[in-house]
C-alpha cells in the first residue's frame, strides 16, 4: 500500500508501527505521551509497546465509549500533560478509536497552545474517518464535537492488524462510512464493497476509503463547500446517535446511526434530488442486510429535529443536508422541511 | 491615529466604536453576541449599546477576575453559545480586559471548530498586550493561558475612552507592558514614557506599544523566536503572579507582578547580558516609583521556582529567561540556573 499525502503529513500504512517508532527516534522530542482507554490499553497498546524497544513514555489512559469524549475528561488529560511536564517539544500518541483521537488531538492542539501529536487509529471507523482531515473535538451535553479545532496532526499511521481485535459490530460501525465514500463519489468502490466480505475489509478497501475522503479534505480544509459531501447520511444520522446514546441502555454505534440516516437522506433524494428508485431500493437493500433495524417512534420526531437544528453544520434555523443526485454523485446545501425530514424517518420506520 | 495592520485583521483608533458598529453592519453574520464581565457590563458596555441603533444582540455576562479564566466558565460560555443557537456564521464581541479577549478568543476559535470573534479591550493592559497577536487562552490550576490557541481575531478596537473609568491600579498593570515595549526594543520609547504622565497614559502612547507589539508578533506569529523577546520579565513575572493568585487575598495585578519580574531579570540581565548597572539602577528606580513593593519570602523560593519550570515557555527542565543586553536590546533563551533565579529575588527583597 502506498503512502497517502495529505496536507503537510503522511498516512502510512505498510509496517505502520515500525514507522511510528522511527518517527518517535526521529522527531527530538523532549517526551512523548501515549493516550489510550482501556480497551485499547488492553488489546492494542502492547503491539506498540513491544515494539518501542526501551524508549520511554507517560502513558495516559482514560475510559473507553463516547461519553467520555467531554470536557471533564478533557481537563483530566490537560492535568496529566501538566503533570508530566509536557512542554511544546513533547509528542502526543493518540492510540485508539474516534474518542481517543478526537479528544486527543483537541486537548493536544491547544496544550500551551498546540504541541505536536500523532494519531494511531484502531478501530475501523476511526481508520477510515477520523484520520484524517485535521477535525479534533469533545462533545457537550451530548452534542457532537460541538468544541474543536482544526488541526493536522504529524502522521497518521493505520496498522491493520489492530482490526483483528475488533468486535463485529465496531467493523459494522466503520464500514458504514466507507460505504458513504462509495456512494457519494465512487460508484465503483460502492459496486466493489457490495461484492466483498464486509465482515473483514481488506487494507485495500481501507485504503481506498482513506484516499477518498483525503482528496476531499484537501481541496476543502475548512469545511466551506465541497467537504460537506462527507456530511451524507449525517444530518439525520448524528440527530439519531444523540438521541440513542441519550436513551438507550445500548447505544447505537456511530456506524449504526450513519446507515439510518443514509436511508432516510437517500429517500430524501429520490423525492427531490434525482436518486432514482432502483438506486434507492439498492441502497437500502444493502444497508438492511448489514444493519439491525432500529426502533424509532413518531414521540421522537421533535427531539430528532432538535438535534438535527443544534448541528453545527447549520447556520441560522434551516437544516441543511448533503443529498445523492445518482449513486456516486452528490449535491451540498440540500436545505430540508422538518416535514421532508419526518417523512423519511417514517419511510425508514416502515421498511 | 492610523489603524494598523496586524495579521489579516486592522487595528483601529479613532472613532472605534464607530469603526465596530460599521463591521458589525457590514459583516453579514447571522446573529452576534457581546461576552463581557460584571464590570465591563457596568462601565463600558453602555458606550457601546449607545451606538447599537436597535440592532438585537445576545449577552454573555460572566463574574469579573483572572480566578475566573478557567476551564469552568469557558463551558458555560460554549453552552450559552448552544443555548442562543450560535452557528458558524455568528459573530463574538469580547468586550472587557484580558480574562474576556484570552477567555472569549478561546471559546470562540473551538466552538463549532472556529467561529469569527473581535477584540473591544477595555483595559489598557488588554488594550496593550492582549489585543495583537492571536493569542487565546485559559488557566487551569492557576497556570496561566495553559491551555489555547493562535487564532486572530478578525478585528481590534481600541477606544481610549474606556480608560477614563479605570481605577489608577489598572492603569498601571497596563504601563508595565508599555515600559516593557520600550525595554525590549525602543530606548526612545522608554525615554518618553518616563516624562509623560503616567497616571492618564494618552491615546499616542497606547498606539506607539501596540505598534511595536505588533511588528513583534508579525515577524514571529507562533513564538518561535524573536517573540519571546515579548517575555521579558515575564518568567518571574508569571511565576510570582501564579504565587500571588494562590496566596493572596488582594492579589497582585498582571503588571504589578510583571514588574516585579523585570527588576529580577534585569539584575539577571546586569549579571550577564550586558546590561550596565547605570541601566539597571534606571530600571529600578522608575519601576519602585510606580509600583508598590511586594513582600517575597525565602520559604517561597521554592514554589515560585516551580512555577517557572512549569512554565509553557520552557522546553524540558530549563528555565528560559528573556534578558535585556542594553536598555532597548534584548536576548532570547538565556538559561537561568535556581541560584541565579533566586539571587535575583534576593535582589527585589532587600531593595
Amino acid at each position: 500500500m502506498n503512502t497517502i499525502q495529505s496536507d503537510n503529513y503522511a498516512v502510512y500504512f505498510d509496517n505502520a508501527l515500525d514507522e511510528l517508532v522511527n518517527f518517535i527516534k526521529k522527531g527530538k522530542y523532549t517526551k512523548f505521551f501515549i493516550l489510550t482507554d482501556e480497551n485499547t490499553g488492553e488489546h492494542c497498546l502492547p503491539l506498540l509497546t513491544n515494539k518501542l524497544d526501551g524508549l520511554a513514555y507517560d502513558l495516559i489512559e482514560v475510559q473507553s465509549g463516547e461519553e467520555n469524549k467531554n470536557i471533564d475528561f478533557c481537563v483530566g488529560v490537560w492535568k496529566m500533560l501538566i503533570d508530566f511536564g509536557a512542554d511544546r517539544k513533547s509528542l502526543m500518541i493518540n492510540l485508539g478509536g474516534g474518542v481517543i483521537t478526537d479528544m486527543g488531538g483537541f486537548a493536544a492542539s491547544t496544550y500551551k497552545r498546540g504541541i505536536d501529536f500523532v494519531q494511531v487509529p484502531t478501530t475501523l471507523l476511526s481508520q477510515v474517518d477520523a484520520s484524517v482531515g485535521g477535525k479534533t473535538g469533545i462533545d457537550i451535553d451530548g452534542i457532537k464535537n460541538i468544541i474543536g479545532t482544526f488541526t493536522m496532526p504529524k502522521a497518521v499511521f493505520i496498522a491493520h492488524e489492530f482490526l483483528q481485535s475488533l468486535p463485529p459490530r465496531q467493523i459494522l460501525s466503520g464500514l458504514a462510512e466507507m460505504l458513504k465514500h462509495g456512494l457519494i463519489v465512487d460508484a465503483a468502490y460502492w459496486t466493489k464493497l457490495k461484492s466483498s466480505d464486509l465482515k473483514n475489509p481488506s487494507v485495500d478497501l481501507v485504503h481506498r476509503s482513506v484516499e477518498i475522503k483525503n482528496e476531499i479534505v484537501l481541496e476543502d480544509p475548512h469545511e466551506k463547500g465541497i467537504r460537506k459531501a462527507l456530511n451524507f447520511g449525517h444530518t439525520i444520522g448524528h440527530a439519531v446517535e444523540t438521541y440513542s446514546l441519550l436513551h438507550d441502555e445500548d447505544s447505537l454505534s456511530h456506524g449504526e446511526a450513519i446507515a439510518i440516516g443514509m436511508i432516510c437522506e437517500s429517500y430524501i433524494a429520490h423525492k427531490k434530488a434525482g436518486l432514482t428508485l432502483a438506486e434507492l431500493h439498492e441502497i437500502v437493500a444493502v444497508l438492511s442486510n448489514l444493519y439491525p433495524k432500529y426502533t424509532i417512534n413518531e414521540d421522537s420526531f421533535d427531539e430528532l429535529l432538535l438535534n438535527m437544528q443544534k448541528d453545527k453544520k447549520n447556520v441560522g434555523n434551516e437544516i441543511n443536508c448533503t443529498l445523492l443526485t445518482h449513486i456516486g454523485r452528490y449535491s451540498i446545501d440540500n436545505v430540508c422541511t422538518a416535514s421532508e425530514l419526518c417523512d423519511s424517518l417514517r419511510y425508514y420506520i416502515n421498511l
